[in-house]
């Protein structure tokens, strides 16, 4: 994998392209007690002045921060401001509107404990840590018929709204509101693949998670820590229990050898945080080795970001 | 898994301690370029300013780093005067003396490149970033007769001068100078566990590396970086291959439950850094979750702490 060497740790700083020293350009969101929430921007950061809600906020432009007053102290509360925030913003804020899927995320703290819900685009503009869970179905090489690791790869619909046509993880999802992790695994391996929740149950592993945190929207754009829960789905077959698009959020599924899957990687064909997690598959299962990759090791700490952030668990 | 809830992170925390803001009291140990190679206690700074070799290093008081002299540009020449330091050394250093080792450990700079060899106890008067093996032998659940994962573990012998008698990963040895990674697993798993090479070749993954900084000494202790590649080396039945000492590190090897794995390391039964292997082991293979270890994304980042020094990879 000559060609790749170099290659994979140039996908890594694509997605978690946030700067490892102190961002002054960066404000900080906090919790009404003070927690760290996230990063936004200064243009972010100025609409909470004249905001008809800013009585619920504290804008400290020498410290660049926007703290969430002491007023807001109750769970309902938050989720009624920040909905009809987000429901105002929306009206002048192109990539709210478009993005905007009714669905709610949860930002977690302290630890586990739900701090407040937010649209899931609005989650984008607030630079808080969104989740997701990401889904790798492989058969063992032992398994196929000409004895190497193979990949079930779905190619995203061309009429997504983000990344179409690009190559994807078998199986991911966003954590929306009220969905534990399991229950959102069995959803969208059902959604995306038409896999059986007994199929999964009894094939799946979860074996870590990615922590990183990108911008989409370049170096000066929204902040966006992510975790993504990973997990391997072992089929035992090249034949059996081949996944097929429900909801069409996938166009198809192509069972493809580990080399090609490298190789399209090192192409950027995959949407890019799926790339990232692919990475980490390949660490696990001894296929990017420290004697294949001269950046093996900040590649494997870049996987596992530690954040500043209050995060789920 | 109740009882152990907080104390996964405990585990962590007791290896990976060094503190993760700007720490003044440890002085900043330089390449003759500048490059961060390690961290030094104060105690150990100030012996450079008296040094038959001061002409060697230039000492920054106000700065609080030693950085190797722009004399001191030669692989061969830097070996030759960092042997002679140890050897000087160890006469009035306790430490040094008892731990010497007759073997030499290499510091990578810049990646990849050896920049120079230490006597293995020098290293961590050094604060400079040390490699080892690390390999997590299992027999897979659905191969075990009460069909749950089981680990091969062996007794640290009661002779050993770190950690006597405490329990350890399967196999686990420093990476010594000359010894590639492949090498010093077949090596290590012949001393220590009588296992042949071809046994281990046909059966054993790469899976990664873990990383952290630990004080053994205390909080203001030599501080240690350490880079442990992991394997997991897979056991087809209970009964084969049953690991026995050879070099006698290990004075006797087990096969354990996951779930008497998991006890013993909450008992504190573990060498230190062994049982943070494990860990990563428990997550990769879904026995630790986001389920039922509330610390789950802070035990996955701090497995995989990014250094500031240079490193092999």
């Amino acid at each position: 994998m000559s060609n790749s060497l170099s290659s994979l740790l140039t996908i890594i700083e694509s997605v978690d392209s946030f700067p490892y020293i102190e961002n002054p350009y960066y404000w900080k969101f906090r919790s009404h007690d003070g927690a760290l929430l996230g990063y936004i921007t200064p243009e972010i950061a100025s609409r909470f002045i004249d905001l008809p809600h800013s009585k619920y906020f504290e804008v400290d432009k020498l410290k660049k921060e926007v703290t969430i007053a002491g007023a807001l102290n109750d769970f309902e509360e938050r989720n009624k401001v920040f909905a009809e925030i987000a429901s105002d913003w929306r009206k002048s804020d192109d990539l709210l509107n478009k993005g905007w899927r009714d669905e709610l995320y949860t930002v977690y703290y302290p630890r586990t404990k739900p701090y407040m819900l937010l649209e899931r685009a609005f989650s984008c503009l607030l630079g808080v840590v969104t989740y997701g869970v990401h889904i790798n179905g492989y058969i063992p090489a032992e398994k196929t018929k000409d004895k190497v690791l193979k990949m079930w790869i779905p190619r995203r619909s061309p009429t997504k709204a983000t990344y179409p046509g690009k190559l994807d993880n078998t199986i991911a999802g966003g954590l929306g509101y009220p969905y534990g992790l399991w229950e959102n695994v069995v959803k969208e391996c059902y959604e995306e693949g038409g896999l059986d929740a007994d199929f999964v149950t009894k094939n799946i592993t979860a074996t870590g998670a990615v922590t990183y945190i990108c911008q989409p929207y370049g170096p000066e754009g929204h902040a966006q820590p992510e975790i993504e829960y990973t997990y391997d789905l072992v089929f035992e077959s090249e034949i059996d229990n081949i996944p097929h698009p429900v909801d069409g959020e996938a166009e198809n599924f192509t069972l493809m050898t580990v080399e090609e899957v490298k190789q399209r990687m090192i192409n950027g064909e995959f949407k890019p945080n799926c790339a990232l997690v692919i990475c980490d598959f390949l660490i696990r299962h001894g296929i990017i080795t420290a004697e294949n990759e001269p950046n093996y090791l900040e590649v494997l700490s870049r996987l596992h970001r530690r954040f500043p952030f209050a995060t789920r668990n």
